[in-house]
């Protein structure tokens, strides 16, 4: 690359550690890259760590030493999450979402990448701090959110199957009983999608009962796989504590009172926002 | 927000670009939010301008008047589109890929959000031009790319389903043959999921004989959309022109020589970069 002035360089640094989260990237990379003195790099971090952390973007943590460096920590603080959630509360109150079954329609929403990023962020926010191996996700629905999550915490994602018809080698397949429906389904991983020992967050769209993330902590120890955590985005508040087949979890917004007949929903920000 | 010195503005504007692809942001916008002088942020721009074309991040595109203001519009150029999918199709290659039927295994690719995220990109350079209201793919692999690609191009994303059991309201399915395999197969969409005689983009991760983008293709019909580009991440040469059921596609790799005996394999670059 060739030599950039401050200006230029600073705007170039931004980027790159944006496109880069996650990711530690040694002072040395950055002065080479640069043709610059650390020093000047340093000084460039400083300017740009204010402006990340100044502005709730994240943070931009330094390691000092030999095998020093800087890596760049997405966030949404709770307060700006928190807005966030409250105008996605809003939206999802709207009464031509209810569906048969208490579900909500929220298709149209997941179907926007830029909210689908805002809603990953805080996700990844939440679980920045856990030592995490891949996502893992069911299809269909949880699976932008899963992206956006993993974008961010710069790690793989795994989808599982709704079916056993995985067509990539062997597979593991188990059945769970969906709480709510109280049907017997079938969820599939090919075998070679998770290493042994993996540490998994679970991400998904909409947990009821929790059946459907059951099933997929249940797949997990078939591969000895272990649980680093579980973030839904929108838990049903119509179920009663006993039939809740999951404790742990995050979720960002809650469902309390579906009314079918007069469409009339509530949704509040989720246990993520409790004090 | 606070007023910002000029370096600390520079990493700021740059993010907010970053964040805002294939937006109009006024330069009055800009100006308000920095507390600056429209010259200021005018020369700012034009710095950040020349990091982002230089460095071949894309375009930002200034336009005049009093309606005017300033699109990032990301790319890849086709020379460094080019040199990531030779990488693609190196690992494409590895002999463990080889699926029975002629299909390679890509998950573990398609699990990985920085490549697809380059791929998506690649896609969203090939698309820029196009007048797009919204990216269609079908469950379940071609859902990152499909993302990816409208993250860069700020597009939503509908997801057609391989079954009939849309809980969403009235759906439309269709059945639809598989080129290849020569199996009759349903996919579906929630009539609400797409607006009248939207122009639609198709990604998908795989094309054989083209059967199941044709689907969706004939799928739109039923909602008076029209096709705006299709773009498949891999398509399989080892289809006789004959039998191709689509002809116009962008494809960014192409599997040709499959040996099931062997496992050899050869995946050039698709039609994309075809002089």
């Amino acid at each position: 690359m060739k030599k950039l002035k401050r200006s230029a360089r600073l705007v170039e640094m931004t980027q790159y550690l944006l496109a880069r989260p996650h990711t530690l990237i040694s002072l040395t990379a950055f002065a080479d890259r640069y043709q610059s003195a650390k020093s000047s790099i340093s000084e460039d971090l400083a300017i740009i760590k204010e402006v990340f952390e100044g502005e709730g973007l994240g943070e931009l943590n330094t390691l000092a030493g030999a095998a020093g460096g800087v890596k760049y920590i997405p966030k949404t603080d709770k307060t700006a999450a928190l807005r966030t959630m409250h105008g996605i509360c809003r939206q999802l109150e709207q009464p031509e979402r209810v569906l048969a079954g208490g579900y909500l329609y929220m298709t149209d929403m997941i179907g926007q990448p830029a909210l689908m990023g805002e809603v990953g962020r805080i996700f990844a926010s939440a679980f920045a701090g856990k030592d995490i191996d891949v996502i893992m996700t069911v299809e269909t629905k949880g699976i932008p959110l899963a992206y956006a999550t993993a974008t961010y915490l710069n790690l793989p994602v795994v989808i599982v199957r709704r079916d056993n018809k995985v067509t990539e080698g062997s597979a593991v397949s188990i059945n769970y009983v969906s709480g709510s429906t109280k049907r017997i389904q079938t969820m599939s991983l090919a075998r070679r999608a998770l290493k042994d020992r993996s540490r998994v967050l679970i991400i998904d769209d909409f947990m009821k009962a929790g059946g459907t993330v059951q099933g997929m902590v249940d797949l997990l120890s078939e591969f000895n796989a272990t649980v680093a955590g579980v973030g839904v985005f929108v838990e049903s508040g119509e179920v009663g504590t006993e039939e809740r087949l999951l404790e742990d979890y995050i979720s960002l917004a809650k469902l309390t009172n579906v009314d079918l007949k007069t469409k009339q929903t509530t949704v509040v920000p989720g246990n993520y926002f409790q004090p």
